[in-house]
Formats: structure tokens, C-alpha cells, sequence
């Protein structure tokens, strides 16, 4: 693992995680599992087990001020295991994850106009639509 | 929006996003719904989205070389909606999800050495473990 | 649709869902898109159907007091998708889910012993486990 | 557990797993944990554990003819974690799910007439919608 202390420097742009996950793929000869459903299902165990950590907590405040640190890496991780899959199955896919993602915010915003401030908790009303 | 052609010119950093995400609330006011408990749901509910379009159609070959445009777009709207979630999720929570997953991926070389290539399609041994 | 009203003067089991949901796939030739993995992906897409229902409502009260009646009936919706696809993957993977919950049951009354009735948040120790 | 033998004898029913988990928590002092939302994340983490099963298979045969034994006892826990944290869902929440259940096969029907056998793998259309 190389320039791990200047990449920390900067923010960690999408395109650096897609091609730490193909050289560690590669490196592995890993290709040969990381087929689009078979991501889709590692995707959805991760956040099976992101979905855990939060279980019994009840309502959770913002910022977890009660959490331990253990708590928080352990968290870190499983937020990180859901992006990881996540940059690889649209890497596999053939999508460029980053100007999807920008292109979405912006249709976001026109469908939900700063104007407009109300929020529609019943039926669904949703931040990224 | 500002900045959208020069932004689209370099690779997308999820300090980018988080900071898109986070002015997008507050235009909205939209703040008071971004408990971390309220995101993670909706995270699952996007994972459920993405699901879908996946969820008929047998194995898919890597590339999606049959899919129409008009199903690419769509996989691409679906992914960034996990994606903005989850870095929403991460920034509400006070975790710098970039960080993290650089660190996991650190592990994950650790705990799979690249010169042990087998792996384990039984007991789940799996990419980021 | 025959013998509604016996069916609903009884408790319904499990293999009366298991035999509707085959002979529902069968009048529609619907067995041969009925694999296992998709199967599995649309009960991913059922549960993110149902979180959605619970995304933005912060914590809930037991019974659902302040729920609106259509929201109850949407939400009795998508709590039997998941079950109905979970009777369907069961059975096309040849298990007997009805067999299989009960000594899941067994299991955990072993495994959480009534006399302990601690309980851990933290590490996630589960009904179910 | 009482009864073992005898509930084995015949089919299972929503009812008696809905009374089996009651007691199980009344027992164990764990109702004040099993709110809504709880039990949402706990049956989300359940069905990422089910989807870690399948993840690294690609398409795997109805029957699950090349499985081990000890794999399938395995998935039939996870079949059955999930269910019963659906069967407490629908309980805390006050919903019949037996009677929903069987409602939404009718509706199912209504919504997909048994004489249009064709089945759209594209835009998602569903067994149970």
C-alpha cells in the first residue's frame, strides 16, 4: 500500500477507492467473483451488518456524543464496506459512480425546489427521490 | 448549483458530496429529518431500489453489454441514491467516511494476503471482509 | 380464489401460503423467473419497500397509534411482500420454513436463557440471534 | 418448549409463531427493546445475513442440489431469523399478517390476471407487486 499518508492529505476522491478495489481484486484474481449480482448481495450483507450496530439502540442522537470510540471504528468500518461494494459493483456495471452521483443532486434539487420547504414524512418524501 | 462543469472535469471526492448533501438540507430545512436512525432507513430503502433492478434477470455479465441507456441511467440514479445516503449518514454520524474506507481497505490487505489467491465461496470469505 | 372465508377463520400457516404462492406461479408460467437469487433480490426489494414506510418518522410507538388507517393497510402490504417471497425462496430451495422457525425457536431458548434476562445493546445479542 | 412433537405434525401457522415469540421476550423482560424500528433494523440485518449465503455463488439451481447439508441448515436459520423477526414486526405493530398476507395474494391476483402469462424483467413487474 503506497502513498497512504499524502492521500490522507487531500479528500478521497471515488476514482482513487475504484482503483484500490481493482488492483486488490486483481491482485487476488478476484475478478472472477465480483460479478454484478454477486456484489449486489455482498452490498446488501454490509448493510445488513451496518443495520445491526444500530438495532437496539433505539433513537439515535446525531454525532453519537454516548458512543464509545470502539463503537464509532466499528461503525467506520461498516460504512466503509457498504461504499467499498458499492464503488465496485458501479465500477463492474460500467457506471461512473461520481458524475452519477453529481448529475443526481441536481435533478434532486429541481424536483425539490429550496422554496419549497415541506417535508411529506408519510408518504415518503425523500431527499434523493 | 455552481461549478458543475469544472467539478465533472477532475474525479468526484466525497468531501464534494458531503458538503453538497449537507447545503441541500439546509436550504430545505430539511436537517430536523437527518437522524442517523431516519437515514439509515432510507439507505435500505434505496438498497431496495437498486435491488429491483436487478431482482428478474439471472446472472448479468459484467459491463451490462444488453441493457438499454434508458436502464443504465436508471442503475446510475439508483446507486448515487445509496451513495449520497450513505455519505450523509457517515457525516451526520461524525465519521469521515473517506478516511475509513482508506483504512479498510488497509485491513482488508492485511487480513487477505494478495499472495493467498483462493477464497472461500462457502464460509463467505469476502473482499472486505 | 376459493374457500376465503374458512381460511380466515383459522390461523394461516405457512404452507398454505407456500401452496398459493406455487400455484400462483404456475397459472402465469411464472416458475421459470422464480430462481432462488431472484427471489432473494425481490424480498431485498420488499424490505426496502417496507423500510420506507418507517424511514422518516423518528422512533414509533408499539401499535402505531398516530398511523392513519390507509397507512396501516399500505403497511400490512408490504410486511406480507417480504413474507410472501420469503414462503416462495423457502420453498424453491426445497426448506420447510414452517419446520425450520420452530427450531430456530428451540435454538435460541437454549441460546438466551430465560434466567439471564440481560440484555446487550452494544455487541447486538438478538432475539434471534 | 412444550409440545414439540405435536406442533411438528402439522402445519405450522403464523399465530403460533406470533404467541412463540411473546412469550419468548415476556420471558426474557426483552419487550421493552422490541419497538417498531428496532425490529426493522434487526429483520434488515437478518436479511443481510440470508444474502451473505448466496453472495458468492452466482446463480445457484432450484433445489440447491449441490449444497452441503450443514448449508442448508444454515440458510434454513436465516429463512427463519427473518421470519420471526417479521412475525414480532407485524405483532408490535398491531397487523394481522396471516390476514394481510392472504389479502394480498388476492389482490395479486386481481393485479396480475392468470390469463396474461407475460412477465416484464425489465421494468420490475412482480409476483407480488
Amino acid at each position: 500500500m503506497t502513498g497512504g499518508v499524502e492521500e490522507r492529505d487531500q479528500s478521497v476522491s471515488l476514482d482513487l477507492l475504484k482503483q484500490k478495489m481493482a488492483n486488490f481484486a486483481k491482485e487476488r484474481d478476484w475478478d472472477q467473483f465480483h460479478s454484478p449480482r454477486n456484489l449486489l448481495l455482498a452490498l446488501v450483507g454490509e448493510v445488513g451488518e451496518l443495520s445491526e450496530i444500530f438495532q437496539w439502540k433505539g433513537e439515535v442522537p446525531k454525532g453519537l456524543p454516548d458512543w464509545k470510540e470502539e463503537e464509532k471504528v466499528h461503525l467506520g468500518e461498516e460504512l466503509s464496506d457498504v461504499l467499498l461494494y458499492l464503488v465496485r459493483l458501479s465500477d463492474i456495471c460500467g457506471i461512473d459512480l461520481g458524475k452519477a452521483a453529481l448529475r443526481k443532486v441536481e435533478l434532486n434539487a429541481i424536483k425539490y425546489p429550496a422554496s419549497k420547504k415541506n417535508f411529506n414524512t408519510s408518504n415518503g418524501t425523500a431527499l434523493t427521490g
